[in-house]
Protein backbone atom coordinates (compact mmCIF):
# COMPACT_ATOMS: atom_id res chain seq x y z
CA UNK A 1 0.00 0.00 0.00
CA UNK A 2 2.23 2.77 -1.17
CA UNK A 3 -0.78 5.66 -2.32
CA UNK A 4 -2.79 6.04 0.71
CA UNK A 5 -5.63 8.52 0.17
CA UNK A 6 -7.09 10.11 3.25
CA UNK A 7 -10.83 11.74 2.55
CA UNK A 8 -11.02 14.00 5.05
CA UNK A 9 -8.18 14.86 7.83
CA UNK A 10 -9.94 16.01 10.44
CA UNK A 11 -9.61 13.96 14.14
CA UNK A 12 -10.28 10.73 12.71
CA UNK A 13 -8.63 10.97 9.05
CA UNK A 14 -5.59 12.63 10.63
CA UNK A 15 -4.78 10.15 13.73
CA UNK A 16 -5.45 7.48 10.98
CA UNK A 17 -2.87 9.05 8.94
CA UNK A 18 0.03 9.99 11.49
CA UNK A 19 -0.44 6.07 12.59
CA UNK A 20 -0.40 5.07 9.19
CA UNK A 21 2.97 7.20 8.61
CA UNK A 22 4.76 5.47 12.00
CA UNK A 23 3.83 1.71 10.76
CA UNK A 24 4.31 2.24 6.60
CA UNK A 25 7.13 4.51 6.65
CA UNK A 26 7.14 3.99 2.64
CA UNK A 27 3.29 5.57 2.26
CA UNK A 28 2.47 8.50 0.56
CA UNK A 29 -0.29 10.12 2.41
CA UNK A 30 -2.44 11.98 -0.08
CA UNK A 31 -5.06 14.68 1.48
CA UNK A 32 -8.51 15.51 0.43
CA UNK A 33 -10.95 17.54 1.67
CA UNK A 34 -13.28 20.15 0.71
CA UNK A 35 -11.14 23.24 1.56
CA UNK A 36 -8.06 24.08 0.52
CA UNK A 37 -7.19 25.46 3.96
CA UNK A 38 -7.67 22.57 5.79
CA UNK A 39 -5.35 20.68 3.67
CA UNK A 40 -2.63 23.75 4.20
CA UNK A 41 -3.17 22.42 7.90
CA UNK A 42 -2.97 19.37 7.63
CA UNK A 43 0.36 19.28 5.73
CA UNK A 44 1.98 22.08 8.25
CA UNK A 45 1.28 19.43 10.51
CA UNK A 46 2.42 16.78 9.26
CA UNK A 47 -0.66 14.43 8.93
CA UNK A 48 -0.37 14.37 5.01
CA UNK A 49 2.54 14.28 2.71
CA UNK A 50 0.65 16.34 -0.14
CA UNK A 51 -2.86 17.60 -0.95
CA UNK A 52 -4.36 15.44 -3.48
CA UNK A 53 -7.80 15.35 -5.48
CA UNK A 54 -11.02 12.95 -6.03
CA UNK A 55 -9.61 12.83 -9.85
CA UNK A 56 -6.19 11.13 -8.84
CA UNK A 57 -8.17 8.25 -6.82
CA UNK A 58 -7.23 5.86 -10.06
CA UNK A 59 -3.78 5.85 -8.20
CA UNK A 60 -5.23 4.83 -5.16
CA UNK A 61 -3.72 1.53 -3.38
CA UNK A 62 -6.05 2.31 -0.09
CA UNK A 63 -8.86 4.85 0.39
CA UNK A 64 -9.59 6.16 4.03
CA UNK A 65 -12.87 8.19 4.43
CA UNK A 66 -13.32 10.33 7.17
CA UNK A 67 -16.21 13.05 6.51
CA UNK A 68 -19.53 13.53 8.15
CA UNK A 69 -21.95 10.63 7.37
CA UNK A 70 -24.27 11.74 5.27
CA UNK A 71 -21.42 13.22 2.97
CA UNK A 72 -19.99 9.64 2.64
CA UNK A 73 -23.13 8.36 1.31
CA UNK A 74 -23.20 10.72 -1.45
CA UNK A 75 -19.53 10.31 -2.29
CA UNK A 76 -19.19 6.90 -1.48
CA UNK A 77 -20.32 5.43 -5.44
CA UNK A 78 -18.74 7.90 -6.71
CA UNK A 79 -15.29 6.75 -5.29
CA UNK A 80 -15.52 3.39 -5.77
CA UNK A 81 -16.37 3.92 -9.51
CA UNK A 82 -13.08 5.46 -9.66
CA UNK A 83 -10.84 3.22 -7.76
CA UNK A 84 -8.98 0.34 -9.36
CA UNK A 85 -9.54 -3.18 -9.15
CA UNK A 86 -6.33 -3.22 -6.37
CA UNK A 87 -7.60 -0.40 -4.50
CA UNK A 88 -9.48 -0.64 -1.27
CA UNK A 89 -11.76 2.00 -0.33
CA UNK A 90 -12.77 2.05 3.32
CA UNK A 91 -15.11 4.50 5.94
CA UNK A 92 -14.71 5.12 9.07
CA UNK A 93 -18.20 6.53 9.96
CA UNK A 94 -20.55 6.29 12.90
CA UNK A 95 -23.33 4.88 10.98
CA UNK A 96 -22.66 1.63 8.84
CA UNK A 97 -26.85 0.79 7.61
CA UNK A 98 -26.93 3.37 5.17
CA UNK A 99 -23.34 3.19 4.09
CA UNK A 100 -23.60 -0.51 3.31
CA UNK A 101 -26.66 0.17 1.60
CA UNK A 102 -25.72 3.14 -1.04
CA UNK A 103 -23.15 0.66 -2.22
CA UNK A 104 -25.25 -3.02 -1.58
CA UNK A 105 -25.32 -3.27 -5.89
CA UNK A 106 -22.12 -1.31 -6.31
CA UNK A 107 -20.09 -2.96 -9.29
CA UNK A 108 -17.26 -3.10 -7.10
CA UNK A 109 -18.92 -3.60 -4.00
CA UNK A 110 -15.84 -5.84 -3.22
CA UNK A 111 -13.41 -3.06 -3.44
CA UNK A 112 -15.30 -1.36 -0.23
CA UNK A 113 -14.61 -2.53 3.43
CA UNK A 114 -17.07 -0.96 6.19
CA UNK A 115 -15.80 -0.05 9.32
CA UNK A 116 -16.05 2.31 12.35
CA UNK A 117 -13.18 2.66 15.09
CA UNK A 118 -14.42 3.72 18.32
CA UNK A 119 -12.23 6.28 19.12
CA UNK A 120 -12.22 9.83 19.57
CA UNK A 121 -12.28 13.16 21.34
CA UNK A 122 -14.85 15.99 21.98
CA UNK A 123 -12.42 17.76 19.32
CA UNK A 124 -12.34 18.15 15.56
CA UNK A 125 -10.33 19.42 12.54
CA UNK A 126 -6.60 18.37 11.59
CA UNK A 127 -5.17 20.07 15.23
CA UNK A 128 -7.26 17.64 16.62
CA UNK A 129 -5.57 14.70 15.41
CA UNK A 130 -3.39 12.82 17.45
CA UNK A 131 -1.09 9.72 17.43
CA UNK A 132 -1.92 6.49 19.07
CA UNK A 133 -5.68 7.22 19.18
CA UNK A 134 -6.54 3.74 17.85
CA UNK A 135 -4.21 1.95 20.16
CA UNK A 136 -6.31 -0.68 21.96
CA UNK A 137 -9.58 0.55 20.47
CA UNK A 138 -12.39 -1.41 18.83
CA UNK A 139 -13.02 -1.19 15.42
CA UNK A 140 -16.29 -2.63 13.78
CA UNK A 141 -16.09 -3.99 10.47
CA UNK A 142 -18.81 -4.97 8.55
CA UNK A 143 -20.10 -7.06 6.39
CA UNK A 144 -16.75 -8.20 5.93
CA UNK A 145 -17.49 -10.94 3.60
CA UNK A 146 -18.56 -8.43 1.00
CA UNK A 147 -15.14 -7.55 0.58
CA UNK A 148 -12.50 -8.89 -1.52
CA UNK A 149 -9.97 -11.31 0.91
CA UNK A 150 -7.15 -9.49 -1.63
CA UNK A 151 -7.66 -6.42 -0.44
CA UNK A 152 -8.82 -6.70 3.09
CA UNK A 153 -6.13 -8.62 4.59
CA UNK A 154 -3.48 -6.19 4.04
CA UNK A 155 -6.15 -3.25 5.68
CA UNK A 156 -6.83 -5.33 8.48
CA UNK A 157 -3.22 -6.11 8.98
CA UNK A 158 -2.58 -2.34 9.02
CA UNK A 159 -5.18 -1.35 11.58
CA UNK A 160 -4.12 -3.99 13.17
CA UNK A 161 -0.57 -3.51 13.59
CA UNK A 162 -1.54 0.63 14.67
CA UNK A 163 -3.31 -1.17 17.57
CA UNK A 164 -7.24 -1.58 16.54
CA UNK A 165 -9.10 -4.96 18.02
CA UNK A 166 -11.17 -6.11 15.25
CA UNK A 167 -14.69 -7.00 16.04
CA UNK A 168 -17.44 -8.39 13.38
CA UNK A 169 -20.72 -7.32 12.89
CA UNK A 170 -23.91 -6.64 10.43
CA UNK A 171 -24.53 -2.76 9.92
CA UNK A 172 -28.66 -3.42 11.64
CA UNK A 173 -26.72 -4.57 14.60
CA UNK A 174 -24.08 -1.83 14.69
CA UNK A 175 -26.35 0.96 14.33
CA UNK A 176 -28.23 -0.47 16.94
CA UNK A 177 -26.03 -1.03 19.72
CA UNK A 178 -24.21 2.05 18.63
CA UNK A 179 -27.35 4.25 19.45
CA UNK A 180 -26.94 3.24 22.83
CA UNK A 181 -23.27 3.54 24.10
CA UNK A 182 -22.24 6.61 21.87
CA UNK A 183 -25.12 8.31 20.22
CA UNK A 184 -27.43 8.73 22.88
CA UNK A 185 -24.73 9.67 25.46
CA UNK A 186 -23.78 12.64 22.97
CA UNK A 187 -27.17 13.35 23.14
CA UNK A 188 -27.56 13.18 26.79
CA UNK A 189 -24.91 15.53 27.19
CA UNK A 190 -26.14 18.21 24.78
CA UNK A 191 -29.35 18.66 26.57
CA UNK A 192 -27.62 18.58 30.31
CA UNK A 193 -25.53 21.64 28.34
CA UNK A 194 -28.60 23.24 27.26
CA UNK A 195 -30.51 22.77 30.39
CA UNK A 196 -27.84 24.57 32.46
CA UNK A 197 -26.34 27.47 30.15
CA UNK A 198 -30.12 28.13 29.74
CA UNK A 199 -30.93 28.32 33.34
CA UNK A 200 -27.55 29.76 34.12
CA UNK A 201 -27.60 33.04 32.41
CA UNK A 202 -24.70 34.09 34.92
CA UNK A 203 -22.11 32.06 33.53
CA UNK A 204 -19.22 32.82 36.65
CA UNK A 205 -22.06 30.89 38.33
CA UNK A 206 -21.70 27.66 36.29
CA UNK A 207 -18.00 28.53 35.95
CA UNK A 208 -17.27 28.66 39.94
CA UNK A 209 -19.64 25.68 41.11
CA UNK A 210 -19.03 22.95 38.07
CA UNK A 211 -16.87 20.69 39.20
CA UNK A 212 -14.73 18.03 37.21
CA UNK A 213 -17.82 15.77 37.87
CA UNK A 214 -20.52 18.23 35.76
CA UNK A 215 -17.27 18.60 33.10
CA UNK A 216 -16.94 14.84 32.54
CA UNK A 217 -21.18 14.56 32.17
CA UNK A 218 -21.20 17.36 29.42
CA UNK A 219 -17.47 16.98 27.80
CA UNK A 220 -19.48 15.50 24.62
CA UNK A 221 -21.25 18.34 24.07
CA UNK A 222 -18.31 20.23 22.80
CA UNK A 223 -18.82 17.72 19.63
CA UNK A 224 -19.02 19.20 16.10
CA UNK A 225 -22.95 19.53 14.83
CA UNK A 226 -21.52 19.28 11.55
CA UNK A 227 -20.41 15.62 12.01
CA UNK A 228 -23.36 14.77 14.53
CA UNK A 229 -26.47 16.00 12.83
CA UNK A 230 -26.42 13.78 10.05
CA UNK A 231 -25.41 10.32 12.08
CA UNK A 232 -28.72 11.12 14.32
CA UNK A 233 -30.41 11.90 10.38
CA UNK A 234 -29.21 8.26 9.35
CA UNK A 235 -29.86 6.62 12.75
CA UNK A 236 -33.15 8.49 13.72
CA UNK A 237 -35.05 4.99 14.19
CA UNK A 238 -32.29 3.85 16.78
CA UNK A 239 -31.82 6.93 18.20
CA UNK A 240 -35.43 7.81 18.92
CA UNK A 241 -35.99 4.49 20.43
CA UNK A 242 -33.00 5.07 23.09
CA UNK A 243 -34.35 8.78 23.73
CA UNK A 244 -37.71 7.24 24.62
CA UNK A 245 -36.21 5.01 26.95
CA UNK A 246 -33.73 7.76 28.82
CA UNK A 247 -36.75 9.84 28.91
CA UNK A 248 -38.96 7.04 30.29
CA UNK A 249 -36.31 6.28 33.26
CA UNK A 250 -35.23 9.77 34.56
CA UNK A 251 -39.06 10.01 34.37
CA UNK A 252 -39.52 7.30 36.35
CA UNK A 253 -36.69 8.56 38.75
CA UNK A 254 -38.35 11.75 38.95
CA UNK A 255 -41.52 10.42 39.89
CA UNK A 256 -40.09 8.35 42.52
CA UNK A 257 -38.31 11.80 43.89
CA UNK A 258 -41.99 13.08 44.00
CA UNK A 259 -43.14 9.90 45.73
CA UNK A 260 -40.28 10.70 48.47
CA UNK A 261 -39.46 7.09 47.55
CA UNK A 262 -36.24 7.39 48.31
CA UNK A 263 -35.44 3.64 49.03
CA UNK A 264 -36.24 3.08 45.84
CA UNK A 265 -34.23 5.27 44.43
CA UNK A 266 -31.04 3.90 46.50
CA UNK A 267 -31.71 1.08 44.45
CA UNK A 268 -31.99 2.37 41.35
CA UNK A 269 -28.19 3.79 41.60
CA UNK A 270 -27.18 1.00 43.73
CA UNK A 271 -28.41 -1.35 40.90
CA UNK A 272 -26.49 1.09 37.98
CA UNK A 273 -23.01 1.03 40.14
CA UNK A 274 -22.34 -2.03 38.14
CA UNK A 275 -21.55 -0.01 35.43
CA UNK A 276 -17.91 0.12 37.32
CA UNK A 277 -17.86 -3.75 36.37
CA UNK A 278 -18.77 -2.79 32.64
CA UNK A 279 -16.40 -0.40 32.12
CA UNK A 280 -13.08 -1.20 33.96
CA UNK A 281 -10.94 -1.70 30.83
CA UNK A 282 -12.38 1.06 28.58
CA UNK A 283 -10.41 4.26 29.93
CA UNK B 1 -5.53 24.43 65.69
CA UNK B 2 -3.71 21.59 67.07
CA UNK B 3 -6.58 18.76 67.57
CA UNK B 4 -8.40 18.47 64.39
CA UNK B 5 -11.18 15.91 64.59
CA UNK B 6 -12.34 14.25 61.13
CA UNK B 7 -15.91 12.67 61.39
CA UNK B 8 -16.08 10.59 58.17
CA UNK B 9 -13.03 9.86 56.84
CA UNK B 10 -13.64 9.07 52.94
CA UNK B 11 -13.10 10.84 49.45
CA UNK B 12 -13.59 14.34 51.25
CA UNK B 13 -12.46 13.49 54.88
CA UNK B 14 -9.55 11.99 54.19
CA UNK B 15 -8.23 14.31 51.60
CA UNK B 16 -8.65 17.50 53.62
CA UNK B 17 -7.09 15.59 56.46
CA UNK B 18 -3.85 14.75 53.79
CA UNK B 19 -4.46 18.39 52.91
CA UNK B 20 -3.80 19.32 56.19
CA UNK B 21 -1.54 17.16 57.91
CA UNK B 22 1.02 18.85 54.73
CA UNK B 23 -0.04 22.31 55.63
CA UNK B 24 -0.12 22.28 59.90
CA UNK B 25 2.20 19.90 59.92
CA UNK B 26 1.81 19.92 63.94
CA UNK B 27 -1.74 19.08 64.02
CA UNK B 28 -3.45 16.18 65.36
CA UNK B 29 -5.83 14.48 63.52
CA UNK B 30 -8.52 12.16 65.12
CA UNK B 31 -10.69 10.15 62.96
CA UNK B 32 -14.51 9.46 63.76
CA UNK B 33 -16.58 6.65 61.43
CA UNK B 34 -19.63 4.31 62.46
CA UNK B 35 -17.67 1.73 61.14
CA UNK B 36 -13.90 0.68 63.13
CA UNK B 37 -12.71 -1.41 60.08
CA UNK B 38 -12.99 2.00 58.40
CA UNK B 39 -10.54 3.90 60.74
CA UNK B 40 -8.58 1.26 61.00
CA UNK B 41 -8.00 1.62 57.07
CA UNK B 42 -7.77 5.41 57.13
CA UNK B 43 -5.34 4.66 59.68
CA UNK B 44 -3.21 2.57 57.66
CA UNK B 45 -3.41 4.51 54.63
CA UNK B 46 -2.15 7.55 56.92
CA UNK B 47 -5.06 9.80 56.70
CA UNK B 48 -5.37 10.43 60.64
CA UNK B 49 -3.11 10.28 63.21
CA UNK B 50 -5.39 8.50 65.41
CA UNK B 51 -8.75 6.89 66.40
CA UNK B 52 -11.49 9.26 68.18
CA UNK B 53 -14.48 9.21 69.45
CA UNK B 54 -17.40 11.70 69.22
CA UNK B 55 -17.55 11.98 73.30
CA UNK B 56 -13.49 13.35 73.04
CA UNK B 57 -14.63 16.20 70.64
CA UNK B 58 -14.59 18.42 74.05
CA UNK B 59 -11.31 18.86 72.86
CA UNK B 60 -11.33 19.76 69.51
CA UNK B 61 -10.35 22.74 68.20
CA UNK B 62 -11.53 21.98 64.93
CA UNK B 63 -14.39 19.46 63.67
CA UNK B 64 -14.88 18.46 59.84
CA UNK B 65 -17.53 16.38 58.76
CA UNK B 66 -17.70 15.18 55.74
CA UNK B 67 -20.51 12.67 56.30
CA UNK B 68 -23.80 11.81 54.21
CA UNK B 69 -25.91 15.07 54.43
CA UNK B 70 -28.93 13.25 56.30
CA UNK B 71 -26.35 11.72 59.31
CA UNK B 72 -24.81 15.57 58.77
CA UNK B 73 -28.59 16.82 59.69
CA UNK B 74 -28.67 14.25 62.54
CA UNK B 75 -25.46 14.60 64.27
CA UNK B 76 -24.67 18.72 64.14
CA UNK B 77 -26.46 19.57 66.81
CA UNK B 78 -25.19 16.70 69.09
CA UNK B 79 -21.62 18.04 67.74
CA UNK B 80 -22.62 21.79 68.27
CA UNK B 81 -23.27 20.89 71.84
CA UNK B 82 -19.91 19.07 72.88
CA UNK B 83 -17.66 21.40 70.83
CA UNK B 84 -15.79 23.66 73.09
CA UNK B 85 -16.41 27.80 72.70
CA UNK B 86 -13.10 27.84 70.84
CA UNK B 87 -13.80 25.65 68.42
CA UNK B 88 -15.22 25.14 65.25
CA UNK B 89 -16.96 22.81 63.48
CA UNK B 90 -17.31 22.56 59.75
CA UNK B 91 -19.34 20.91 57.11
CA UNK B 92 -18.72 19.75 53.60
CA UNK B 93 -21.87 18.28 52.59
CA UNK B 94 -23.45 19.28 48.94
CA UNK B 95 -27.04 20.41 50.46
CA UNK B 96 -26.81 23.80 52.73
CA UNK B 97 -30.07 24.83 53.02
CA UNK B 98 -31.47 22.08 55.62
CA UNK B 99 -27.90 21.48 57.18
CA UNK B 100 -27.75 25.35 57.99
CA UNK B 101 -31.58 25.15 59.27
CA UNK B 102 -30.87 22.43 61.81
CA UNK B 103 -28.74 25.13 63.76
CA UNK B 104 -30.16 28.22 63.01
CA UNK B 105 -31.30 28.48 66.83
CA UNK B 106 -28.55 26.42 67.95
CA UNK B 107 -26.82 28.41 71.03
CA UNK B 108 -23.73 27.45 69.65
CA UNK B 109 -24.54 28.70 65.91
CA UNK B 110 -21.35 31.17 66.06
CA UNK B 111 -19.08 27.85 66.60
CA UNK B 112 -20.69 26.54 63.19
CA UNK B 113 -19.05 27.29 59.53
CA UNK B 114 -20.87 25.94 56.60
CA UNK B 115 -19.48 25.11 53.53
CA UNK B 116 -19.01 23.00 50.37
CA UNK B 117 -16.08 22.17 49.03
CA UNK B 118 -16.76 21.72 45.17
CA UNK B 119 -14.04 18.50 44.76
CA UNK B 120 -14.49 15.07 44.35
CA UNK B 121 -14.66 12.20 42.24
CA UNK B 122 -16.49 8.93 41.71
CA UNK B 123 -14.84 6.96 44.11
CA UNK B 124 -15.49 6.36 47.31
CA UNK B 125 -14.40 5.88 51.14
CA UNK B 126 -10.85 6.28 52.76
CA UNK B 127 -9.07 4.28 49.78
CA UNK B 128 -10.36 7.40 47.59
CA UNK B 129 -8.55 10.04 49.64
CA UNK B 130 -5.79 11.59 47.95
CA UNK B 131 -3.62 14.65 48.19
CA UNK B 132 -4.73 18.10 46.63
CA UNK B 133 -7.66 17.34 45.95
CA UNK B 134 -9.12 20.94 46.97
CA UNK B 135 -6.48 22.77 44.60
CA UNK B 136 -7.74 25.85 42.55
CA UNK B 137 -11.26 24.63 43.36
CA UNK B 138 -14.01 26.24 44.76
CA UNK B 139 -15.24 26.07 48.17
CA UNK B 140 -18.65 27.24 48.59
CA UNK B 141 -18.79 28.97 51.70
CA UNK B 142 -22.31 30.10 53.44
CA UNK B 143 -23.70 32.38 56.18
CA UNK B 144 -20.49 33.30 56.71
CA UNK B 145 -21.23 36.19 58.67
CA UNK B 146 -23.21 33.98 61.31
CA UNK B 147 -20.10 32.20 62.29
CA UNK B 148 -17.65 33.77 64.82
CA UNK B 149 -15.02 35.88 62.87
CA UNK B 150 -11.92 34.28 65.29
CA UNK B 151 -12.82 31.25 64.63
CA UNK B 152 -13.72 31.52 61.18
CA UNK B 153 -10.46 33.30 60.25
CA UNK B 154 -8.08 30.82 60.89
CA UNK B 155 -10.16 27.79 59.31
CA UNK B 156 -10.92 29.92 56.20
CA UNK B 157 -7.07 30.60 55.77
CA UNK B 158 -6.23 26.81 56.61
CA UNK B 159 -8.64 26.10 53.36
CA UNK B 160 -6.74 28.62 51.50
CA UNK B 161 -3.17 27.32 52.16
CA UNK B 162 -4.43 24.01 50.86
CA UNK B 163 -5.74 25.71 47.61
CA UNK B 164 -9.22 26.31 47.82
CA UNK B 165 -11.16 29.54 46.68
CA UNK B 166 -13.61 30.77 48.65
CA UNK B 167 -17.03 32.03 47.56
CA UNK B 168 -19.65 33.22 49.75
CA UNK B 169 -23.46 32.12 48.87
CA UNK B 170 -26.93 31.84 51.04
CA UNK B 171 -27.83 28.16 51.72
CA UNK B 172 -30.97 28.31 49.36
CA UNK B 173 -28.84 30.15 46.52
CA UNK B 174 -26.26 27.21 46.78
CA UNK B 175 -28.80 24.48 46.73
CA UNK B 176 -30.42 25.67 43.63
CA UNK B 177 -27.45 26.57 41.59
CA UNK B 178 -25.72 22.96 42.32
CA UNK B 179 -28.85 21.08 41.23
CA UNK B 180 -28.02 22.30 37.95
CA UNK B 181 -24.44 21.80 37.81
CA UNK B 182 -23.68 18.97 40.28
CA UNK B 183 -27.00 16.89 41.26
CA UNK B 184 -28.42 16.97 37.73
CA UNK B 185 -25.31 15.58 35.97
CA UNK B 186 -25.40 12.29 38.37
CA UNK B 187 -28.84 11.80 37.95
CA UNK B 188 -28.36 11.95 33.77
CA UNK B 189 -25.65 9.83 34.37
CA UNK B 190 -27.22 7.04 36.37
CA UNK B 191 -29.96 7.15 34.20
CA UNK B 192 -27.99 6.65 31.15
CA UNK B 193 -25.88 3.70 32.86
CA UNK B 194 -28.92 2.22 33.30
CA UNK B 195 -30.74 2.59 30.18
CA UNK B 196 -27.68 1.10 28.55
CA UNK B 197 -27.41 -1.61 30.88
CA UNK B 198 -30.98 -2.46 30.72
CA UNK B 199 -30.55 -2.79 26.98
CA UNK B 200 -27.68 -4.26 26.66
CA UNK B 201 -27.94 -7.24 28.72
CA UNK B 202 -24.65 -8.94 26.67
CA UNK B 203 -21.89 -7.01 28.70
CA UNK B 204 -19.34 -7.58 26.25
CA UNK B 205 -21.62 -5.94 23.50
CA UNK B 206 -21.25 -2.90 25.86
CA UNK B 207 -17.60 -3.49 26.90
CA UNK B 208 -16.33 -3.46 22.96
CA UNK B 209 -18.60 -0.86 21.65
CA UNK B 210 -18.46 1.77 24.49
CA UNK B 211 -16.07 4.39 23.81
CA UNK B 212 -13.97 7.07 26.18
CA UNK B 213 -16.95 9.46 25.08
CA UNK B 214 -19.51 6.85 27.34
CA UNK B 215 -17.50 6.29 29.69
CA UNK B 216 -17.11 9.87 30.36
CA UNK B 217 -20.81 10.41 30.35
CA UNK B 218 -21.80 7.58 32.81
CA UNK B 219 -18.76 8.00 35.36
CA UNK B 220 -21.18 9.95 37.65
CA UNK B 221 -22.72 6.54 37.89
CA UNK B 222 -20.32 4.64 39.77
CA UNK B 223 -20.80 7.19 42.86
CA UNK B 224 -21.80 5.88 46.11
CA UNK B 225 -25.77 5.84 46.46
CA UNK B 226 -25.52 5.86 50.38
CA UNK B 227 -24.28 9.52 49.41
CA UNK B 228 -26.31 10.78 46.68
CA UNK B 229 -29.77 9.96 47.78
CA UNK B 230 -29.79 11.90 50.54
CA UNK B 231 -28.65 14.65 48.85
CA UNK B 232 -31.65 13.76 46.52
CA UNK B 233 -33.96 14.12 49.26
CA UNK B 234 -32.81 17.33 51.11
CA UNK B 235 -32.54 19.20 47.44
CA UNK B 236 -36.24 17.68 46.34
CA UNK B 237 -38.00 20.20 44.93
CA UNK B 238 -34.40 22.06 42.88
CA UNK B 239 -33.69 18.97 41.63
CA UNK B 240 -37.21 18.06 40.12
CA UNK B 241 -36.98 21.07 38.39
CA UNK B 242 -33.93 20.79 36.65
CA UNK B 243 -35.01 16.80 35.85
CA UNK B 244 -38.36 18.88 34.62
CA UNK B 245 -36.42 20.92 32.52
CA UNK B 246 -33.79 18.06 31.17
CA UNK B 247 -36.77 16.08 30.28
CA UNK B 248 -38.43 19.10 28.50
CA UNK B 249 -35.26 19.56 26.67
CA UNK B 250 -34.71 15.81 25.57
CA UNK B 251 -38.37 15.46 24.14
CA UNK B 252 -37.99 18.58 22.21
CA UNK B 253 -34.80 16.99 21.05
CA UNK B 254 -36.78 13.81 20.07
CA UNK B 255 -40.07 15.79 18.80
CA UNK B 256 -37.01 17.46 15.97
CA UNK B 257 -36.04 14.13 15.17
CA UNK B 258 -39.21 12.68 14.53
CA UNK B 259 -40.37 15.77 12.22
CA UNK B 260 -37.02 15.64 10.80
CA UNK B 261 -35.90 19.07 11.63
CA UNK B 262 -32.54 18.61 11.25
CA UNK B 263 -31.82 21.70 11.01
CA UNK B 264 -33.18 22.68 14.24
CA UNK B 265 -31.29 19.72 15.78
CA UNK B 266 -27.85 21.24 14.59
CA UNK B 267 -29.01 24.99 15.66
CA UNK B 268 -29.58 23.20 19.35
CA UNK B 269 -25.88 21.08 19.06
CA UNK B 270 -23.96 24.55 17.74
CA UNK B 271 -25.48 26.83 20.37
CA UNK B 272 -24.88 24.14 23.41
CA UNK B 273 -21.15 24.18 21.74
CA UNK B 274 -20.19 27.26 23.74
CA UNK B 275 -20.31 25.15 26.44
CA UNK B 276 -16.55 24.96 25.63
CA UNK B 277 -16.34 29.01 26.69
CA UNK B 278 -17.60 28.21 30.02
CA UNK B 279 -16.06 24.93 30.80
CA UNK B 280 -12.86 26.14 29.87
CA UNK B 281 -10.55 26.41 33.01
CA UNK B 282 -12.44 23.54 35.02
CA UNK B 283 -10.57 20.66 34.27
Amino acid sequence: MKNIYAIGVGLIGGSLALDIKTHRPDAVIHGISRKDATLTTALELGLIDQKGSLDDIENADLVIISIPVDATVKLLPTILDKIPDTGLVVDAGSTKEDICKVVENHPKRRNFLAMHPIAGTEHSGPSAAVKGLFKGKTNIVCEVEKTAFKLQEPALKLFTDIGMRMRYMNPIEHDRHIAYVSHLSHISSFMLGKTVIDKEKNERDIFDMAGSGFASTVRLAKSSPEMWTPIFEQNKTNVIETLEEYISNLTHFKELMKNDDFEAIYEEMKNTNHIKDILNGII
